[in-house]
């Protein structure tokens, strides 16, 4: 184990990992795959957001972005026209099905947001109530301050507003999951799947070709888009940098947030590449505690991004009252403000891994 | 100098300073007070907004504050009637002159922070002119994405119904303050700061009496506010509290505020009784760089509320644009955010005072 921690390139013991690892672990991917297939149509899909429809998608995309991230990485060491054939496909399904849960998650982020900036004490839809004389026979919509209830009635209007469109969102994103699920292309690709789960298209000298290269290459690519990010910036507390730009025209989405979610994704093909390397599964993987956190800072940056943008574009429906755009640009700028914590949280792990390997 | 930056509370040289250095440094204000108010006649207060009348103005606040702030920390030492009758007049005297000034710079904050916020590239009513095609045939209001511009009209649209409110106020404010400098009150008061020029009311004791207990007291007072103030939260970036609450209907102004603003002012009375201490006036004041960052992160603090506090109010005006709502609570939650920067870079500096002298 402590090897393991002191060198988590290199596999515990034996000798370099070949093109015979990464189709094991192809093959244990592709089998995850069908699993999760089998097991998602067994809770019916028709079921809807139910718990272990959603587990079963989770896997299904789970799966389907480490096979894709895998012939991305060991390209080389693959069949090319059959790579360029199945990546498109594998990015099709982890796309369409990813898309009800970030609906689910992006409207549950929105509605907490609103509900820790409308204070504990005075919810949405009770504050003509709390504010009203405490006399019994006063109409609780008589409030001696009606003008300040304004706000709080913004913030309830608005997460009603967010909840209207985003539910809407996360239906049509349910239903286009569905008969993308049913389609003829979704089969060719679980047929596609199955084949792998059994044979993988290697090269012929693939078995003899040492991974580490390829994946030192993908840990190289992070490392430089890492380099080019605005790291010192992001580093000095309440830079206000995210929020830059925050009522200009061309804000969603924002173009300032492009290079951190392309990290987000190379960071991912990283820790894919690692996993292949040492023929981890989820049985034995070897959580990096470091890319782990960063991860997740890059994936609260990616959701605080699409949040502030869904806010934002909440506040663009017709003829809504200037209490609700008030509250929506309010949490817009929570959002934005959350984008720029993420990205210090980011530069935190980054900066205590850079430290602990120098 | 070495030795004065080692222990501040301390003068250079000679005995402990008693009344007799509290006599000097109040008929130094005072002498001040009245320079001050002759250059403010001279440059004419009906001329408004000059540099002249506001410096003068500036100038007799000044004095002002410090003279009331020495009848606070040091009243043991002086006639109690005089006091008592002294101190609410001075507060009006600053008070009063201080509306003016800062009606400006609140309006000045909001307007510069909502250029940041609509970006470098295009400001507040040039967008649709940018946002339109290049033939020079194409009327500027037509743009490929006019619901794009909206936001952007709203910033522009804020910053039109800010500059009103806001003037509109620093109007009233100059008016109030020209009637103030010309009332019986004030020459009353006038006449008493004439006299304390020469004439300083000290108890039969104080000539022999140490000032430097009574100043510590002050700074006890001050410790003991800062030791009550959420500290730790304000340490831990993006602690995210200062929005809490931004949409409750009780938020203007903010009650998380109150003892933040509290330490402002035991800060500055704190300050006052160094300066008195060591016989400081303008000229050969000893400037605490710590002392000065954390009083300047305070200032900020105070400015950034009612800055939001302003947004907020002006979101309340009847029959706006949502757009303008929207702008308006991006602008809000932006100057949320100053204040909880302005309570970070507080805690930063004053824990470097804690670590240097421990």
């Amino acid at each position: 184990m402590a090897q393991r921690h002191l060198d988590p390139t290199t596999p515990l013991t034996g000798p370099a990992p070949t093109g015979d690892a990464l189709a094991g672990y192809l093959r244990a991917q592709a089998t995850e795959f069908l699993r999760a297939l089998r097991l998602h149509r067994e809770t019916g899909p028709g079921a809807g957001a139910s718990d272990g429809s959603a587990d079963a998608a989770r896997a299904l995309r789970r799966s389907a972005r480490r096979i894709s991230a895998s012939l991305h990485t060991f390209q080389s060491l693959l069949d090319t026209d059959w790579c360029e054939g199945m990546r498109p496909e594998l990015a099709w399904v982890s796309g369409t099905l990813a898309m009800e849960h970030a609906y689910t998650s992006r409207l549950e982020r929105l509605l907490n947001a609103l509900h820790r900036l409308s204070g504990s004490t005075a919810l949405p839809g009770q504050t003509a109530a709390a504010a009203a004389p405490t006399k019994a026979s006063a109409p609780a919509h008589q409030t001696s301050a009606p003008e300040r209830g304004n706000l709080t009635v913004g913030a309830a209007k608005a997460g009603a507003l967010l909840d209207r469109q985003l539910n809407l969102a996360r239906t049509r994103a349910h239903s286009t999951a569905l008969q993308a699920l049913g389609s003829s292309r979704f089969h060719a690709i679980a047929d596609k799947v199955a084949v792998l789960a059994s044979e993988v298209p290697l090269t012929k000298t693939a078995v003899t070709t040492d991974l580490r290269p390829l994946a030192t290459s993908a840990e190289g690519r992070l490392t430089d888009a890492v380099a080019a990010l605005p790291l010192v910036t992001a580093g000095n507390p309440y830079n206000a940098s995210a929020l830059v730009h925050g009522l200009s025209p061309d804000t969603v989405p924002h173009p300032q947030d492009a290079p951190w979610h392309q990290v987000r994704l190379l960071l991912r093909l990283h820790r894919y590449a690692r996993e292949a390397l040492r023929g981890e599964t989820d049985g034995n993987a070897v959580v990096d505690l470091r890319l782990l956190s960063a991860g997740q800072a890059l994936n609260r940056h990616r959701d605080a991004s699409e949040a502030a943008a869904a806010a934002a574009q909440a506040a663009r429906t017709p003829r809504i009252a200037p209490a609700t755009a008030y509250a929506l640009g309010v949490l817009h700028a929570d959002q934005r403000h959350e984008v720029e914590a993420a990205r210090f949280a980011f530069q935190q792990c980054w900066q205590k891994e850079t430290v602990s390997t120098s």
